[in-house]
């Protein structure tokens, strides 16, 4: 019995309430066959959370759908009311991974008391050899264990949103590494 | 400067040393074109690790590869000594999710001063409709921020191994409620 | 204007009245998560046309659902009859390949005013590496030029159904060889 | 024994000798994670015969790697020389489905001595709902079993080469109509 109950008082053991702010990348990039180009239609993660057979309490809100590259302060302003507005206190962003750490420093910045997990995807979710799932499953992991803070779930590891930087040349992400002398 | 030493500081987030054993199950079923019927052949996991790009330390060890429903005692005694002998503290066991809850009390009730998560799939990687890499990621995610314990990682959530079982009608993983007066 | 006029006369150029008579076979194998292995469920062959966005005029007719280890000549005979019963004279029919040139000898001895055209696939369509979506482009074209008779579409080829047996060592279709001295 | 005699005798159920000119197109267009952006790297053809399990004696030739937009008189006309300068007479040229037209009509006003059929792919291979395994299946029929002439391959069926164009609004090929009073 003492187990159980231990399992109970443990916070990160309930069945946590998430909310997804969807706001595109390559995460939900979709081919358009008439214009034969990449193009985004509606997102895909309520399918992916299908997929994975989540059983998550999770909410997803779709904030906007555009190429990371195209943000400007303004949309990075939107997703940052958008995480201060939502009632949840655990929340995950999905974002292009080209400027994803300047989301994240911008939301990062505001210290919100909340666990706060970006997370994005190198190959789009439509394409066979994607990292989509995987790191949808990671960051819903992520987002349910870490303390409150800005996270960046990229490459199977959690950084946290002031250490963290996409490699231009690999396409990884990593930590920015010691500050110049 | 002092938010970088912390994040130094914060043991979760150096880049992990992780073991993956491999037990086999339904994530690493494969069709065998000649016989007509689904068998194993190698391991799909690094693939997936692959697939996900992931950038951790992971060592992926096969010790079987056997459907869970022809496991006994003797395969779980081979997956709690390969546990104990493992030089890592986190690891994970992929594993087939009919008795995924039976391996997970032999090796949870032995105590290992590790973490411990156990992940299966309920469709075998090599179909279009997988949740295999979506439990990679986020057993991945729980190894590395989960105390010292044995966990079931499915449909998003981590599961404590004294309470969890697989909801044999729906094929999703739950608690096993309160105990009977 | 000639041409054109040459165009039309041409009776293969029609739009094609074909009907698809489904019998099963790895064609139409689906993974039944449950019970965690491959089972029937419906026809695949009405989504494979609309993924080839065929515009053919196609009609899709299941007869069954069986591997074709388990048809007796009672299943053949149904195969035979509907293949009599049908109002167009442009068939395929899906079928297992472990058993596919039996079916074949049966419907071709019948020597219908018909062209019919048997495919199978060695991989199920719900797996990434499936043969299938191929087969049956190839079938349907085969089903619109060649002349009356009864034909196996496999690996690219038409065989005639009285030249024609799987290899079963390697999965492969091939002409039955001279006959013996 | 009259019946093998008249297979062997038919010179459409010879193992055909044929070889596919590779153009580009959405058939072979590639996710380039890097830039994020669609682009050729080398030709999906040889793996997709190898998908299909083809077992017909195929030479694959890739002239180019172009978006079919892009493609001048110059680029047809190389098409048109390879045509010409092919050992076998019957050949598949994958194009993008953008002017096919276009080059069907170079090709066909030639009027080779030769089978050719031209094919292309609404949706790239590497996406999951592509038509290319179909189209390339169909293709290859098609082209062991049309006459002299040149073909275009699309959506199932085979055109004339001048009696044919993609409708831009739906995607789809089609006949041209009736010539204007």
């Amino acid at each position: 019995m003492a187990r159980r109950a231990r399992a109970c008082e443990d916070p990160r053991m309930q069945p946590a309430q998430l909310r997804i702010l969807v706001t595109g990348g390559t995460f939900d990039k979709s081919y358009d066959e008439l214009g034969g180009k990449l193009h985004f239609a509606e997102s895909h993660v309520p399918e992916m959370l299908r997929l994975g057979r989540s059983r998550l309490d999770v909410v997803v809100e779709t904030l906007m759908l555009v190429d990371s590259l195209e943000m400007t302060d303004v949309h990075r302003g939107r997703v940052l009311a958008a995480c201060r507005a939502a009632p949840e206190d655990r929340l995950i962003v999905t974002h292009g991974t080209d400027t994803l750490e300047l989301t994240a420093r911008a939301v990062g910045a505001a210290r919100l008391p909340k666990t706060i997990v970006l997370t994005g995807a190198m190959v789009p979710y439509t394409f066979g050899s994607s990292d989509g799932l995987f790191n949808l499953g990671s960051a819903l992991a992520f987002a349910q264990t870490l303390p409150a803070g800005t996270w960046v779930a990229m490459n199977g590891r959690a950084f946290p949103w002031d250490d963290v930087r996409k490699n231009r040349g690999s396409g990884v992400f990593e930590e920015c590494g010691p500050p110049p002398a």
